[in-house]
């Protein structure tokens, strides 16, 4: 530790900031997941890039892992602590730099909660489309290395379709830039795309240009039905989106959720459901999208289907679904998981998880992104507990394999941090993943950014 | 010559297509660019992946450099044959796999050709939605290897927002799968991303998951409408972009282009015109949103302001916009390039345009995928000549400094391939050329794929 001392205050020479008291340390090591998390040397907070760059020069001269940190608020364990590394927050780098309406882009750094942002930008009549659940406690920048999802996806597309260009600092300290103020741009290999969803091992994002949308006008309506089944709610969601009715919204609840809403908030759902559907339509023609939708509930073996087209009651609609993952953590210690599956499969995907949460005997509520086919399985179990439980990872196990023996994915969203690392080989293939390794090769030889995590 | 044809026994014995034929080789060692070309020891035809990966192991053993080649319809020459090379055409992976009605997708081979795989999706009532100006006579591969934009970009995104996943022949003869069949994915890096884009230069593209839409129905009505100059133009295009109206079409004519489709075709084009703006709208509210763009074409100074959703009457105004290359051809020898701006500078670009053609004395005219801020200004010149003339390079030149000053880049849609390669450097930044190097580097280390070309 002494010599890591005399080395971190050539950063402090340099006029980074670094602080090493063990608080703070604990504070910064971990992010929302129950991942176990190793000892970090310091926290560092550089002021800008290049800060940024001069703390990569350091880390490559010493050797020194670096594990990038926006708000924390990941749950695959992908910015924790591991032994020796040092913690780089962007905490500091937290302003919105430009808001270019005639063009619809933003330039932000990375610390920006990307609800701030798209409050900003929403004064210009524009929007930044994707909404993570946690839109009010995550960062732009973590958005952009877990390629974060959303809501809003399912008409919008991912964070990795609303990133034009970025400004990253590569673990040797050079500092780039990739893609484009511009829609088009093939100039070059796609680095935008590669460094999005990349989870802190590839470089670190210091600056992001966003692509924004005209911010939807007029009523924005809000459908809820009730389903005997998740089978009948997944034939719903199918023939909403194959029917060209663009919803911004197509939520899934399973029958465990609404009942540990009901439990949690004693909304007085309907107990009789298997599921719930929310649904909203934005635009032109909302209103008469919004009733053809009710209508394919209906038609579907939906019951108690609501339009509501008052604002109010639309938004507490909506807070049903936003109540999913309190009403989890007020049930006990919560491991959310995200499998992603071909949309024809969500229904199988959601009866798997019921089937093997009985048979472990492992409590599972779920929600899904249905309109995207992305489900979040969540493991519910005693709180307190120093690691999951074992019949938990095994039953998560078994949910993975399923989803991928399905054609999908053990992360639709949230990505692999240190969590889902195991079976990364088996969801991509060996050569696929040698791939992945050839690159983070390339651009990261010491291989000091984010070691241990995804790939 | 006589090594070489002993080594090429090898292929022939794995039973794979091998032509030596002058004539053959001569009609595959070129695209529809002027670019030069080399001389080529040999087409290669592989019949599936399998003899694909046995072509690139055979190259790797041999150190033999690979051109693929698609349909042959590049303008950037980056399919064109280099010394000693074999060219890989992809003629005979010419079927579609699947198409996954439910989900969305279609699996194809890489030769369908694009407008061919879109009219079998729309059977199924599904579109395929990015159609370059070529995509009668080009290859989804190629396609996905140029990123290739198209008309209905402007509403749907490039060909890479349109591919799910891909099955990917390495230089060394491996055979890899990347992205998913799901919506949304984040395990891994974004190879699929990667690769789309790369020209020829990463791996080749053996099989295509492409993402399909509901097709449009109902009326599509196409707004036409003249302005006395391109900026008048630019400034309407301008408005409906920030309007929430989802053109599917939002293309501009300059006047020398139209001048020239009226030589061509005496199609009585408004001869006072300095521009003229084609959009169309297609499914819900199509007819009220036409209406709006009508009004702010005409707010924004435009005359002669046209609506008209009868089939047969949009397709001839569409077909106004088609005639673009043909009445170029028409003209002379066609130098076709391909900058993108930052939309709010697409007046500027085009006046920048008119100013160089000016000064240096070259006939230029442009179309553009206005919405996109994407300009085709082509130059016209004396048909036969050996090379592209001085003054015409030394004008394209500006043309590119121009549109990367404004922040655009040399190329939205073509690619960079021979042509283009020179002004990398200046477009990327020597740092981001760098990772691409690296990149290349990673995945190619012989350099055997396409060498000389884009990266
Ligand atoms: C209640 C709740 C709901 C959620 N809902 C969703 C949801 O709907 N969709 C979804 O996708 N996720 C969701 N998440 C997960 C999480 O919020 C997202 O993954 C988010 O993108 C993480 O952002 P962050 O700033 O907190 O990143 P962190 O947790 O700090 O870091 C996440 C990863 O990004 C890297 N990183 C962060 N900043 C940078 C940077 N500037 N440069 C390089 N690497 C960087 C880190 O190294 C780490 O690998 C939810 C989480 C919670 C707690
Ligand atoms: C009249 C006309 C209009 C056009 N309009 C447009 C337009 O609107 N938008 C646009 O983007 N382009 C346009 N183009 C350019 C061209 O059609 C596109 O670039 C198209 O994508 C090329 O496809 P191709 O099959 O002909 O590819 P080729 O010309 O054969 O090859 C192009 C590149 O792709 C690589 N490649 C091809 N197949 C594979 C594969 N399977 N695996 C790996 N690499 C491969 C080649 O090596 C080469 O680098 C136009 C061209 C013409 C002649």
């Amino acid at each position: 530790m002494t010599l890591s001392q005399s080395t971190l205050d050539e950063l402090v020479a340099a006029g980074v900031s670094v602080r090493t008291d063990p608080d703070v340390i604990e504070t910064y090591s971990h992010d929302r997941s129950p991942a176990p998390y190793g000892l970090a040397l310091a926290v560092v907070s550089p002021a800008d890039t290049a800060q940024v760059s001069e703390t990569m020069k350091w880390a490559t001269r010493h050797r020194v892992p670096v594990v990038v940190r926006g708000a924390g608020s990941g749950i695959a364990g992908a910015a924790t602590a591991s032994d020796g590394c040092i913690i780089l927050s962007t905490a500091h780098l937290n302003r919105i730099l430009d808001i270019d309406a005639p063009n619809m882009l933003a330039t932000t750094q990375p610390a920006v909660i990307t609800a701030e942002l798209d409050r900003a930008v929403a004064q210009r009549g524009l929007m930044y489309a994707p909404d993570p659940g946690s839109v009010e406690i995550c960062s732009i920048g973590g958005n952009v290395a877990t390629n974060a999802g959303g809501l809003r996806c399912v008409k919008y597309g991912v964070t990795r379709d609303s990133i034009a260009g970025l400004e990253v600092v590569l673990a040797d300290g050079r500092i780039i830039r990739t893609g484009r103020r511009t829609v088009k741009n093939v100039s070059g290999y796609d680095l935008t795309g590669l460094f999005v969803g990349s989870e802190g091992t590839l470089g670190v994002v210091t600056e992001i240009d966003v692509r924004l949308r005209p911010r939807p006008v007029g009523l924005s309506p809000v459908i809820v039905g009730s389903f005997t089944d998740t089978a009948a709610a997944g034939a719903a969601v199918a023939q909403v989106m194959s029917a060209n009715l663009e919803p911004e919204l197509m939520e899934l609840l399973d029958r465990r959720t609404l009942t540990l809403i009901d439990d949690f908030k004693h909304t007085g759902l309907e107990p009789d459901a298997g599921a719930l559907l929310v649904a909203q339509t934005t635009g032109t023609s909302a209103i008469e999208r919004a009733a053809v939708i009710a209508e394919l509930f209906t038609t579907a073996g939906g019951f108690d289907v609501i339009v509501s087209d008052d604002a109010a009651e639309a938004e507490q609609l909506i807070e049903i679904r936003r109540l999913a993952y309190p009403a989890y953590e007020h049930a006990g210690a919560a491991l959310v998981e995200d499998v992603a599956v071909p949309r024809s499969r969500l229904a199988d995907m959601l009866a798997a998880v019921d089937e093997i949460s009985a048979r472990h005997g492992v409590t599972v509520a779920s929600v899904a992104h249905a309109g995207d086919g992305n489900v979040h399985p969540t493991f519910i179990y005693e709180r307190g507990l120093p690691e999951v439980p074992d019949e938990v990872m095994a039953a998560a196990e078994e949910v993975f394999r399923t989803a991928i023996s399905f054609g999908g994915t053990l992360t639709g969203e949230h990505g692999v941090g240190v969590l889902k690392k195991r079976w990364l080989g088996e969801d991509l293939g060996a050569d696929t993943l040698a791939v992945c390794h050839d690159i983070k090769g390339a651009l990261d030889p010491l291989g000091i950014l984010n070691p241990g995590k995804a790939i």
